[in-house]
């Protein structure tokens, strides 16, 4: 199967968990909505990639993270885009939740989704006992307190957060959760693989700033220009256009050059440059950089 | 160590999962403002008498669901309290979190507490890899969609929702998922264990529609006249009072006839008799009931 196909099988499956004939059906909805059609899914294809580099040995516990992955990443887009937070109509080229369902069930969509990334490593990993805790845990630092995902909205709260930290907890985080989990669910240490993750999450935030500063809401879909509207620390305001560039590219060879030994390691690299190159249109960049 | 005290100590060692010198001070405040002081703790209670009752074979496990259920209980109150749903300004005779600290803060700290039920389990019952899979399952039946607790707040944005089906979603999912998940950390069959906590999570509910309509929001620590104010289903509304005290008492009694054979039966119906007479003070029912 390709790799994508693999993960919307595993979202799928995992949305089923959630359906019933004599449910809510408004939140049902609200949930396909979050979760179908999504955009790139880039960090579950990281996690994948880190499996099947480790040689996948487990493909069921590879499926049901990288949904885990996917679902703990929409939650935060829903919630994200709260009108207490972002106030943002569009996500992923439509209207986000709270548009298009009302803010009360956009709360409640972030929740059942998150409940439902533990309740899918829960039921699909439930053959393979040894692996349950420690996937569990890497899910949970990279999305809860005092460190992951959380941690970095949370900071938006707080007067003079470095930009470094900021951009750590609130995207690096779940890279970082993506590249271990999927060490973690080939039954590999996942420790040795945080820096990928850590590299690849900040290279994807000066990207998503050099967009935010640069791009249209037509192109992304979703609306630009929300740093500094909102005065929100951004790579590009730090460092300029062509310094966010070129520290975006140091970062992904810093990334690739931190992947362990494994049996997929040239691949694995490739795939990384890759992914890194459809970050940001090359139009969009300083032609110097 | 006293029941009440081993709760308290086992969600005092989940919150500590939560902090960090550099975390975010004030979504860390936010969590404790959340969690302590608490109320009565009825749900850990009931998946600690039930352990219990099945000898508590496993403490580890026993504490560290009881601090999970409790941990899922103050996510949902703290989002149930947003201005988006009840708007209240009060919870547990002090500010409500989203009055303290702000509704972005609110939002971030129901997510986060629920992310930590989730790892206090993995954590804490890492050395019982054959309980995991059960006890999180459990959890996130009792909480999530189909016909959690997020389907059952879901009811309120849908038109012409039975009562029963809205307040067995809303209340009784995570009273039967205490009950459940204090068999499941004995490491007993769940299943037999629901009927208890489904009455007991009714008859807490009529409890709380006849303390709306009757009691004063100095006495418990909240606003009351919500349902009326707010056009929601409740027991008082379609019974009347004296109705809904018939009801009270009939259900909590069919929970009692419910409690399996186990090791603890008769101790275990005494403690679930003495909770229930707590749920409403004998003055504010009518004479007759």
């Amino acid at each position: 199967m390709e790799a994508r196909e693999r993960i919307e099988g595993a979202l799928q499956a995992a949305l089923k968990l959630t359906q019933s004939p004599e449910g809510p059906g408004l939140l049902e909805d609200a949930l396909q909505h979050a979760v179908f059609p999504g955009g790139a899914r880039i960090r579950p294809r990281l996690t994948q990639a880190v499996a099947l580099a480790c040689r996948d040995p487990y493909p069921a516990a590879t499926d049901a993270v990288c949904a885990a992955i996917e679902l703990l990443h929409c939650a935060s887009l829903v919630h994200d885009d709260l009108p207490c937070f972002d106030d943002s109509p569009m996500r992923r080229g439509k209207p986000s939740v709270h548009a298009a369902f009302g803010e009360r069930i956009a709360v409640l969509t972030g929740d059942a989704l998150i409940v439902l990334a533990f309740e899918t490593v829960a039921r699909r990993v439930a053959h393979l006992p040894a692996l349950q805790s420690g996937l569990v845990v890497t899910l949970c630092r990279a999305v809860g307190m005092p460190s992951g995902i959380v941690a970095g909205q949370a900071r938006e709260c707080e007067p003079g957060v470095p930009l470094e930290r900021y951009q750590r907890e609130k995207t690096g985080a779940l890279f970082a959760g993506a590249t271990m989990a999927g060490a973690a669910a080939a039954g590999v240490s996942p420790e040795p693989w945080r820096a990928l993750g850590d590299g690849i999450g900040e290279a994807f935030q000066i990207a998503d700033d050099i967009l935010d500063a640069r791009s249209s809401a037509d192109r992304i879909g979703k609306p630009v220009g929300r740093d500094v509207a909102l005065d929100r620390p951004s790579a590009v305001r730090e460092l300029g256009l062509h310094g966010a560039a070129l520290r975006l590219r140091e970062r992904v060879e810093q990334a690739v050059a931190s992947i362990p030994d494994c049996a997929g390691r040239e691949p694995l690299a490739t795939l990384v440059r890759a992914q890194a190159l459809q970050f940001v249109p090359a139009d969009l960049l300083p032609v110097a950089a």
